[in-house]
């Protein structure tokens, strides 16, 4: 520990009972890992839409307004009263933010998976990557291979996983074909080549022609765009063609998960079926794993009665699939770092930077093709 | 076959193209049993919320007209544009109705097990019991006690098994506890005496003060009023009290659902628990088996990520249950037909008589309390 200073800036953020978003840089004790646990110097972490949903508590950031120093800025924001009530436990915490990052690890508590990692640079989840400095478990670290840099490493857990997590979700439940939404983000991106890789069916379905492009660019053969006025029946033949039955949605809201319901059954069913006002015994499942549409889920059911939706978080599936699934997984996101698993930041941010009114606006929008990298050193 | 009738009566619903449902009481040939199949004497067979679904088309009775002869009467009444989107299928062909009955085996096809219940007294599944014969599978008949009556296991399937199907699901997926919408159902009040007896707690959701005092007078223990103002928080109190994490909802529209996940969540979450945006990790499942709400089904979600959302069907149940399972219920059913799985009629009607539009008005409206029982021989 001799060269970690005894404090460190953090980026830090509170939710006031007068339902304020209070943004800090703050300045606090570098953290010491206990037995089983390594100190990471973060040099890069990722600016995910879930770090930006706890980081923003879905405050209303066209109003938001800077105060503070220079080195110390504060950026405050409305939220309003209906977003209050979801919020009520956080109230007045002060919350450190970021699930991941990569760096390299400076300190080992007692044992011996986190002495053998010291000096390493690694891909980890920490909950508190947006600082200089995060503790994390050896079993969340992955050692980056030789060559690859933090920023390479960044983003080697979630969307990785998450990606891969899909396939075998897909797998293990008997699925043989997938549909994905928000399918131009990075991690669709990512899905997209792990698809083509593994020769799975995949519909990707897209909000906008541009994002259409950028997929077909990379060599996807299904890209459906909810905004054409065809959109439905396009979906419908893409569906007959794949044979999708499992959907992973990232919205969360709206009609979307509905008309993927509604057009897988209408895939299923033949024309000259005979009628059933039970449906098709196909089972029809979508997985919510995110909340970019901020509206209620509304369910128009033509899809019969076999069928699920469900919530999918990347832990959760982690901890059910053991250990050596994991290793399996993590192997492959190790060999294809720079290719399958690369991920492209537009911008590359400090701690202080990051308070900047301007660009917090920017990256609050989550605009695809636009992703953030916090530079917590610079 | 020697007293069967050449032909028969038969209750037939037909959509036509233009938007159209169309009611007659059909005189058809009356069907012989092939190979493996048995011929049932229809003595009575109840008019189940799924059976009216199929029958009226989700058309507008309060416009419905009657004509044709007191003999063969007929009914019509107009769709809706909506509605007839979802009937695409089934337009054009005057379909059977009725899916469950009792009566008396009159005739067998060549096979051990359907010649085995000539001139028994049985409930069966047939899918066209509102006639006076119809077809079954020996597998689907239930031969009823010695003293009992075709009134008395009329409603010896569909209920029952689904009542008890529901405490199996709730076991085999590893709740403790059940939750139930539209719980002063003919089917609720069944639900209720299993669960009585069997020691499982049980949260009935009534929509009417009423409906509350049915139960309450039946010995249940939690009941719940979803038209009270302190509905929300009612139903939070009784899944603490309960720690019930399974519901099967009856009503697949409006906000209920959402309500029922939301309240699961806020019953498992201590009040002093640290933030977390992905909330409890205790899996929350709601299955819908019915559409009493024909608006859609939408989410507020507060529940976090771990839940689940699903149709549930009695046959696909049935079927993945397998025959150890069915005959153990089957058993029990038969054992306790005239206690806990007895069902109340208010009203005994002919076919003809289900053709009187102030007779199908007030049956479509399928009001607590209310249950119509169809005598096809009167």
């Amino acid at each position: 520990m001799s060269d970690v200073p005894a404090t460190m800036r953090q980026l830090q953020s509170l939710v006031s009972p007068e339902g304020e978003l209070r943004l800090s840089v703050a300045t606090v004790h570098t953290p010491q890992p206990g037995e089983g646990l390594v100190l990471v110097r973060v040099d890069a972490a990722p600016m995910n839409p879930s770090d930006l949903g706890l980081l923003l508590a879905m405050a209303d950031v066209s109003q938001a307004v800077g105060s503070g120093t220079a080195e110390e800025p504060i950026v405050t924001a409305p939220i309003s009263e209906a977003v209050m009530g979801a919020l009520s436990a956080r109230v007045g915490k002060a919350m450190p933010v970021g699930n991941e990052g990569a760096g390299v690890v400076v300190a080992a508590g007692p044992s011996p998976e986190a002495e053998a990692l010291l000096g390493r640079t690694v891909g980890f989840i920490g909950g508190a990557t947006y600082g200089e400095y995060c503790l994390a478990s050896p079993f969340m670290c992955l050692p980056l291979p030789d060559g690859a840099t933090a920023v390479d490493g960044a983003s080697s857990f979630v969307n990785p996983l998450t990606a891969l997590g899909m396939v075998e979700t897909m797998r293990s439940e008997g699925h043989t074909g997938l549909v994905h939404t928000a399918a131009a983000s990075n991690l669709g991106q990512m899905l997209n080549r792990i698809c083509l890789a593994d020769g799975v069916p995949l519909v990707n379905i897209v909000r906008r022609p541009e994002q259409a492009e950028i997929l077909r660019a990379q060599g996807a053969i299904h890209v459906v765009d909810s905004s054409s006025p065809t959109f439905e029946d396009d979906l419908v033949a893409a569906l007959r063609e794949t044979k999708a039955t499992l959907a992973f949605d990232a919205t969360g809201g709206g009609q979307l998960v509905s008309q993927i319901l509604n057009a897988m059954e209408a895939a299923i069913v033949a024309t000259d079926a005979p009628y059933s006002r039970y449906g098709s015994d196909v089972h029809k499942q979508v997985y919510v794993y995110g909340a970019l549409d901020p509206r209620p889920l509304e369910l128009r059911r033509r899809f019969g009665f076999a069928w699920g939706i469900g919530g999918w978080l990347l832990t959760p599936f982690l901890a059910r699939a053991g250990g050596e699934v994991l290793g399996r997984l993590q192997k492959r996101v190790a060999d294809e770092l720079t290719t399958t698993f690369a991920s492209n930041y537009t911008d590359q941010i400090s701690l202080t930077q990051a308070l900047d009114v301007a660009t917090l606006q920017r990256y609050a929008r989550q605009a695809t093709g636009e992703k953030f990298l916090l530079v917590p050193q610079r």
